[in-house]
């Protein structure tokens, strides 16, 4: 008998296949193939002048702006979503409601290596990476206009990536999406009532079942979430209660980057690098620090299709339990960056 | 400057681009290919035994059940994402909740014609499959384990279909989704302010202005919705409020078949067969007469990706204008089965 689940922060149902759940070798696989050709690639050194002119760099000492010699580059989506110009201009037409679509959309490239994925990068490297989203975040924060920054990464084409070199992106948002509303919301109310945060509640439960552990270092634990919407779905949270990424001590990044690193690694040996999409759930803006919502990342791989009945229903149909995923990637054989670490 | 527009019923905002909106040509487009081989097709007649024994059959008047001779015919899923038998039995798992996975899950084979589909058929065949729809409703509803029943379509592998022949399915729920219990409580907030419906307000409005308009004939109307999360998102409504698509009069199912054939022709022809799903909204059961919520066919062709953006914010990104993607559904060359039934 399936079994239906509930996600106790979005209120969400998912259908979980019990029985017996898909295994990583039912799925049809689809490697996501090393980069071919560094040529043509907008984010490859000596192409800076491919991309719109760069907004952060790490790493070049000498020579100008655009130039080679960086290890990180944040540079404006060539094609944005958002506009970054203007006023919102909000205005109604008749029964419906529009504004002017201003907002930020920013790539960042995570290295100059064309081949290297975030999984494959040195931890130091990986850690870049992190303090370029921090630094990004606390600069957006400054503009009024916005209210939500979401980070977010496409890994693959089935995931959505058009651009094969390894980058993350960045979307300023002149209002909190729905979603997180509700996330951050219903946060609150299981604070108000039990005046401790869900999160973590969730995350000392864990721990002590241990079935859906992942792995852990001293700051951060990976988890495959009770209701997980697609198989193999994995969250990555920070062990003691923080409600938002970029105000994390800075000693945190390095150990967070182990860990992501680890994580991902793990993905890849278990499911042959596949495609997924990871996104960063943080407090919305003017409400960083509190006491109810809890940061974390949320790694999806892509290998299922939502069909109509997701679209129709906002439930999921998971055909593998998270006890499963979990027991595969922590039995994962990897040569983790943790274990590095704690020597 | 891109827009950002809210649709009035879920409060979901999207991104559209209204620069130079994407046309059906930009899209990487795949057409859905005729099923190369019947000999070994569940769905078709002579293959009975491969699935299930049937729920409902029409148009068999010799020979037992689960033989030959049908036009349409509804069996199990034979891989149903739900258990039909057993209790609900509710249970806490520490913070989390659960119940056992039961439901029905079944399957609308549309047509034995292994290379038909529900826009090639004829009307007279597409009636039968909503009255098929219809039926298999109104039985459901007589189980006092469920609360809600999707019928949806997947149409092509990129839609999330894994038969080829044409059919639809059926999800019996013993839950409301979260989903259709926020649109129809967000249609009752307004009908309780207003005393009307909002889709009739929506139809209304649209009707003035005609630049959201795809199609109508004398009970249907079918729209490009105002915020859609899709390219060539199309919504199919009946212009007279009805709250339930069941209880429609019977008179209606005609006319239904007629222009969802002339939406899915249009859709076809507009952008080359493509793979796309439908998923019906409907009352829940219980509340099936009411003023506030208005039955619909959703519909939504497969053309773009979800991403990392998607996921972490519930916001989607359109790069087609409805204006646009409306003014290509309605000038389509197609052979109209509306034009006919004018005569």
């Amino acid at each position: 008998m399936p079994e239906l689940r509930k996600d106790p922060i979005t209120g969400r149902w998912v259908i979980i296949s019990t029985e017996r759940g898909k295994r990583p070798n039912d799925f049809l696989r689809e490697t996501v193939p090393s980069p071919p050709n560094a040529k043509n690639c907008p984010f490859c050194p000596g192409n800076e002048a491919k991309t719109p002119p760069e907004i952060l760099v790490y790493g070049r000492s000498n020579g100008g702006a655009n130039t080679p010699g960086w290890t990180v580059r944040v540079v404006p989506n060539k094609f944005p979503a958002l506009g970054i110009e203007g006023d919102l201009d909000r205005e109604g037409e008749g029964l419906f409601d529009k504004m002017n679509g201003v907002g930020a959309h920013e790539v960042i490239v995570e290295t100059p290596d064309h081949v290297a994925t975030l999984a494959s990068l040195p931890e130091r490297a990986v850690e870049d990476v992190l303090w370029a989203y921090r630094d990004r975040m606390l600069d957006l924060k400054n503009d009024k206009r916005f209210r939500y920054v979401l980070i977010f990464k496409n890994h693959g084409e089935a995931a959505g990536a058009s651009v094969d070199h390894t980058h993350s992106q960045l979307i300023a948002l002149p209002i909190v999406p729905r979603r997180v509303r509700e996330e951050v919301d219903s946060c609150w109310h299981y604070y108000d009532e039990k005046e401790r945060c869900i999160f973590c509640d969730i995350i000392r439960q864990e721990r002590d079942t241990g079935e859906r552990v992942i792995g852990e270092n001293d700051h951060f634990i990976t988890l495959a979430p009770y209701a997980p919407r697609f198989p193999f779905e994995m969250w990555l949270l920070p062990k003691v209660h923080g409600s938002s990424y970029e105000n994390n001590q800075s000693t945190m990044y390095a150990s967070l980057a182990r860990m992501l690193k680890d994580t991902l690694m793990r993905l890849d040996a278990v499911l042959d690098r596949p495609a997924y999409n990871f996104m960063i759930h943080t407090s919305p803006i003017g409400e960083e620090i509190n006491d109810h919502y809890h940061w974390h990342i949320e790694i999806i791989p892509k290998l299922t299709k939502v069909a109509g009945f997701e679209w129709g229903t906002g439930f999921y149909i998971n055909p593998t339990p998270p006890e499963e995923s979990a027991r595969f990637l922590r039995e994962a054989k990897i040569a983790s960056p943790l274990a590095t670490a704690k020597k």
